[in-house]
């Protein structure tokens, strides 16, 4: 860290206090602190330095995404209890008036809002996929991606946030090409959080699917191994899942149409959960980034 | 430039490629290339920069926050039109059965979407006003606060985002202090606007208020001076505001109860539309980042 210099997203001197998030009032909605917001900054660079290998253009993705993304991307039916939609008031003024009287705290001023084109994004690599609609892939497409993400949790343990940051590296072609590159980044991944002396586990994992059909489909994603998680502890006592390297077959080549080698095309992500890191990192080193051993930063920023 | 080492938020050599904003087939929302976030990246670097006479702690706010925090704002009943609200499925698996089969591109899936206590970002700065209830401030206090807002416009033109990225200083204390810190802070910023060969017309400006008694209220806060705009051309022939230094009184103050001095305190700030200030340096400089003047990066991130 010595030999950079100070900027707006990476200070040379990690600010002095806490990596606090600071609560809302809203469960699982929080803010975060600078020091906090200091060592998002050095995961941004050391996943960039991780990344470096391989050409992975970066695209900012907004909170909210079109309706029918999600709808067509299948997380509708899969997480429906999670997703957020956006709703808006589309009347008049003429309409308002009777409702403005209501518009205080508590107040039933939103008898007349209305389901918008929009939903708050569930995973930053949804549009990703959605803008290689009707392509051929000649060579493995990549993209670096990060999104505050949206999902309508449950429970607010810490960890568990409605509200988050996730980056993700994407990639689309065959499916050879998919599960070397998966099996690569779920090697890089896990060695980099060794280096910062985090405990990691890697498990096979399913997702909370909210069907009937639960169990048989819970079963059948562990028996494809489509997703590892790797998980950390983020409070004592409690461990949770920090990143994950994930195949998703051909889903999204089927669901949005691009095909690769001549046949649909395959696609993989590893995704980071920016704030869980930021948590686990405080649970294995303390609240304070700027008492850190140097070589914990170093390990973030510079991956062997 | 060149003394400093890249990073992921702040490369040293610009990428090559157009600064763009990418469309998602919704109006208003918008992905980002990597050579218009590494501008992004200046900008958020000049702004700490401009920050850093004064001691703003940096503060990152969710893209949701509270309904409550809104309602009690005011926003509510000043801009209904454009307040997204977060709306969720909170029925059991069971009640989901039936509707599960409509979760396809177009469908009715949504019938039993339910208000949730979340709405979008209006503002990046509201948390931190809700942040200061019950004080007594003694001393001025102040923050950098950086947010993904939503509006619901009805309108998307070039730079008329629903979804768009908010950097503000924000400060609260005695009328006194407030009015003078807009005043320093919207010559300063008028400044550094024009060190980049932008041309800006300052303008005292009224809010897009939605009430039956909108052209009173509006006459009513142009007398006032509360919001001066810092208007850009983004377009051709199309000017937009691309930063703001506003006051709001004891507006704040008294709906979250903080004091200052003995009285009710009083705010104010300085916002910036980030991805607005982009699309004008594009419009003054050209589409491509890397191949602007020299002179054009060093005014945004060393501001005189």
């Amino acid at each position: 860290m010595t030999d950079s210099q100070p900027t707006a997203d990476q200070p040379t001197v990690l600010p002095p206090g806490e990596a606090v998030l600071i609560p809302t009032g809203a469960a699982g909605v929080v803010l975060a602190s600078a020091p906090f917001e200091a060592v998002v900054a050095l995961l941004r660079r050391g996943i960039t330095a991780l990344a470096a290998e391989e050409d992975f253009p970066r695209l900012a993705i907004p909170p909210v995404v079109p309706r029918s993304l999600v709808e067509r991307a299948g997380y509708v039916k899969a997480f429906p209890q999670l997703l957020g939609t956006v709703h808006s008031f589309a009347g008049s003024p003429a309409d308002w008036k009777p409702l403005s009287a209501h518009a205080v705290e508590g107040g039933g001023w939103h008898s007349e809002q209305r389901l918008s084109d929009l939903v708050l994004l569930p995973a930053a690599c949804y549009p990703v996929y959605a803008g290689l609609a009707g392509r051929e892939l000649t060579d493995p497409v990549r993209f670096t991606v990060e999104g505050q993400c949206f999902r309508q949790e449950a429970t607010s343990e810490t960890g568990r946030l409605r509200s988050f940051r996730m980056v993700e590296l994407v990639t689309a072609g065959t499916e050879e090409h998919c599960l070397r590159w998966r099996g690569r980044w779920l090697e890089r991944v896990t060695g980099w959080l060794a280096e910062m002396s985090l405990k990691v586990e890697v498990e096979v994992a399913d997702d909370p699917f909210f069907g009937p059909s639960r169990r048989l489909f819970q079963a059948a994603q562990r028996v494809q191994e489509l997703k590892f998680e790797m998980k950390v502890p983020v409070a004592d006592g409690l461990v949770q899942a920090i990143a994950s390297a994930n195949v998703h077959k051909d889903h999204f080549g089927e669901v949005f149409g691009f095909t690769s080698g001549g046949a649909v095309g395959h696609t993989a992500c590893t995704a980071f959960g920016v704030e869980r890191i930021v948590l686990a990192l405080v649970q294995a080193h303390g609240p304070c980034p700027s008492a850190w051993p140097e070589s914990v930063v170093t390990a973030i920023t510079e991956p062997s």
